[in-house]
């Protein structure tokens, strides 16, 4: 059997390794259109600091080291212009020229490609970059040597943010310029608010709800949206990826939402011997069963293996994906898994959300620090449908197990079951996934009523009093207006002071104690909910609606 | 409604706020014979090397704080000396003497004492110490104030080993003596051999498959079972703990396993009106549905708080324990998660087992730091029955995800499903866990095959021939005796100097290279065997056996 792969980078590179190992007969054939394949992708921002110091770290396997191993024929520079499914060939051209292959079953992992949007004088702009591969890495390497003082980072997503750390590592004042009205667009506004206030503490610019208008001098100005003209002498361009499906439409193969290659639950596109994964295929979000396109490398590793094996005659089936990412910003980490607040809004479904912070580890051994987590569920079942994570340390373990718990079907109703390792510098007996659950639960059973940040002031102008239970000294962190002022462990003495008729919100700093205080009050007959994420949640998304003495 | 807690730390602490949240006008006492309530039992090992600082750190919460926030009666130093059930009554000491209290409903949080075995001599020892609550603490700390120059810890469990890293790192020369065939006795021999190799590098002495028989010169001298005598300026006992059980006992409670309390699903006892929680009960092993004791602080404080909702009428149940743990062992972690191979083996269950070795994060992203990964499962249903992972970082992480798995049913062909977040300082697109997925259901599908460690040898003897696929300059590290050497991508081309009429075993560094080999000569015809784990595990447990030039 003739195995031909266009494309040699995560799914590609997957299918044809786990193809040797079961088809050692077979012939395969691995076309990749650039210099490289199988590198290391999403090393490449850490490269651009000297984070990754070794240009030959990102370079994990070769085409020699490839048939010597696997006995596979890999031919970088060779470029599929077409597939003729009739006569079961593809065109490839190369630098000698333009030659046909047969195939018996033709592989698709072509990839995404970078969205360029539409902007005046960006073709004449000679500083202007994406970053996808290793030849772009290269220009922007070749541009910072030219030690340009600012830079601007066009997309606020997980590339784009990691470019914007690790330009600004090298001592450039970078802007990062978003669409949405907020940075890390997956995330909902309040989790972003974390990495933003990170930005600002870097001395990283951001400017949301803009775009870039046009480009001027060469790129050298940016005209935004809003009218406002950057300094840039180097500019990324990171606005997101579209499916390289060109080649697979061409060939007659179905197309589906944002030019993804449709294909069934055996990678199998419409037309037949021919099968597509990675970044360029439409898949199933697991949880919405809607169709998505999730262009990360752990679901193309997969299914570049799991297409091997289908064509091996195993029986594996595409499951679909849930999306987990996470990115580092300076000492913050952001993650999320599933679907985000937004998305489960925009899709109609009852849904409830909340927040917890915690520590990584137990707060009395040294070196803790803050997370915050949040889970969009579904009240009655406990369904999960999303969780996002930001903090100092062990997010990536907190969104890792919340994933594991999505993927496995678990509800709210499993998460304070779970048991974890616990020993002081690894993490704490009630772990905030635990807390999550209990929060959750309490909210699902009616035992806690909550509302969110951004429905404070509408609450309030309905005649909602707030009720801040912090202690007298935490005030001058700031404090909400309009709040009265009882701390938690004189509430009980001073339960008379509260006017029965009036309903209530608590407050405290994170969200415990006003718990606490929600349910002392709730068994006293009072109307009351609990702000949940409470004064540090707010404060982080809207420090400009506090006050400070 | 009267509700009276004996015993304040983990599970019974957790039952009294959650009571106070959910039953604002319950009087609950809370009677700890002890000084302290709710103090932090996981951090006294800690305190002893100094790496927590404050004493007051460990003290989470006092009879004041707990009676301002909760409105609780929390009275320490009183003792439950009796139970009347026909009176409903308990008889309690304290400094004044003796009196009784009535109760609706009576929680019992005793916890677990340690074990003390027979030895001579012990009972006038005036160096011999356990480590269970503050005051034993304070007892250690002042006999570390005489500056022992020798200390011997007796039991290499979790705690123990705890111990011997924070004596140690106060210049104190320790000594682990352990009845076991290995440290870590929950661990398998393999997995528990990472750590010994780390007692080694930091200078502790460790004795296996012995224990302490008598104690002479007031315990300066230990006579172990073996003749050796050990100088011991201080010696901690920490053979593991048992039921405090006896005040149930007394009052007619039905006790079963280890003298542990019985229960049923919701806490109730067989004495109608008593409920008990934490390390004192007998719980269910999830996996094996087998009677187990579980003292650990993650399941007493769901228990406690699932324990006051029963109470509150709210429908709980107690789903059981799978036992989740983890140990810091200088730079090392060890964790396990659900059943050891061990515990499969004697409960003669049909299981497979697979190790993987790989990074805590990208590769090629500075940093990482190796981790060894074990997975015992069912290779028909491929049930997932448990986990162990030694490592320098991310190995909470890995067991967590794992033991969030095993909670949820999951089984190994659910693994490489698992999307983790994945960005190079995080992780991998294919994540350890994955592996291990992929791994098992290579085994469990017959697509490779495996022999352990331990049956390396037999193999040999009866005719395998063991082939090492690493390259010749790692042979440097140690050779297996016996093997024939022919590098994995030399394989193909020298298949011919293989004999065809033998069976095989491959074995490379980490098992993924040989694996590759076993594939590659099983679609040749041979007949062949992968060594799981490879050279590097063999190495780590028996490097006595490997020949070096």
């Amino acid at each position: 059997m003739k195995i031909i792969i266009v494309g040699g980078v995560a799914g590609g590179m997957s299918a044809a390794t786990r193809l040797r190992r079961l088809m050692e007969d077979a012939e395969i054939l691995v076309l990749e259109k650039g210099p490289f394949v199988s590198f290391a992708n999403c090393g490449l921002p850490y490269y651009v600091s000297g984070e990754i110091a070794d240009r030959e770290a990102l370079l994990v396997q070769t085409p020699e080291s490839l048939s010597a191993r696997f006995n596979l024929d890999v031919r970088p520079f060779h470029e599929v212009t077409a597939i003729s499914p009739e006569k079961k060939t593809v065109t490839i051209k190369n630098e000698q020229g333009t030659f046909e292959e047969t195939y018996d079953k033709l592989i698709l992992s072509p990839g995404a490609k970078p969205l360029i949007p539409e902007m005046a004088g960006v073709a004449e702009a000679t500083n202007v970059y994406s970053l996808r591969n290793v030849p772009d890495l290269d220009q922007i390497m070749a541009a910072l040597a030219k030690k340009p003082a600012t830079a601007t980072v066009i997309g606020a997503g997980f590339i784009g943010l990691e470019m914007a750390e690790n330009l600004s590592s090298r001592g450039i004042k970078v802007t990062v310029v978003e669409k949405a009205p907020h940075v890390l667009p997956p995330l909902d506004e309040e989790m972003a608010a974390f990495v933003q206030n990170e930005l600002i503490r870097n001395d990283v610019r951001f400017i949301t709800g803009e775009s870039a208008q046009s480009f001027t001098e060469q790129g050298q100005k940016i005209v935004l949206t809003n009218g406002e003209v950057l300094q840039s002498d180097m500019t990324i361009l990171s606005v997101g990826v579209r499916p390289e499906s060109s080649l697979a439409k061409d060939a007659g193969i179905k197309i589906g939402l944002g030019g993804g290659i449709m294909v069934d639950e055996t990678y199998q596109t419409s037309v037949s011997d021919i099968y597509a994964v990675g970044d360029a295929i439409v898949v199933k979000q697991q949880i919405s069963e809607e169709d998505a396109l999730i262009a990360l490398a752990s679901p193309a590793n997969r299914q570049g293996r799991q297409v091997a094996d289908v064509i091996a005659c195993l029986k594996r089936s595409n499951r679909g994906s849930i999306g987990t990412a996470i990115v580092r910003v300076f000492d913050l980490a952001a993650a999320s898994t599933g679907l985000s607040e937004r998305t489960v809004k925009q899709s109609g479904l009852d849904y409830q959300v909340v927040h917890v912070s915690g520590k990584d580890h137990a707060s009395y051994y040294p070196g803790a620090s803050e997370l915050t987590l949040k889970l969009v569920f579904e009240p009655k079942t406990g369904k999960l449908y999303g969780a996002q994570g930001v903090g100092g340390k062990g997010i990536d373990k907190r969104i890792d197990i919340l994933a594991t718990a999505i993927k496995g079907g678990l509800t709210i109703f499993d998460l304070p079951e779970l048991e974890f390792t616990y020993a002081p510098p690894f993490g704490s007996a009630k772990d905030p996934v635990n807390m999550l659950g209990y929060a959750a639960i309490n909210l699902s059973e009616g035992i806690s009523d909550s509302i969110q940040w951004s429905q404070l002031k509408e609450a309030q102008e309905k005649g909602y009093q707030l009720l801040d239970v912090r202690n007298p000294e935490e005030l001058a962190n700031g404090r909400f207006p309009d709040a009265l002022s009882i701390p938690l462990n004189q509430l009980r003495d001073r339960v008379s002071e509260l006017d029965p008729t009036k309903a209530y919100i608590v407050s405290c700093h994170s969200g415990l104690r006003s718990y606490v205080a929600e349910r002392l009050l709730k068994q006293k007959g009072f109307k009351v909910k609990n702000l949940d994420g409470a004064f540090a949640l707010y404060k982080t998304v809207r420090p400009e609606e506090l006050l400070y003495d």
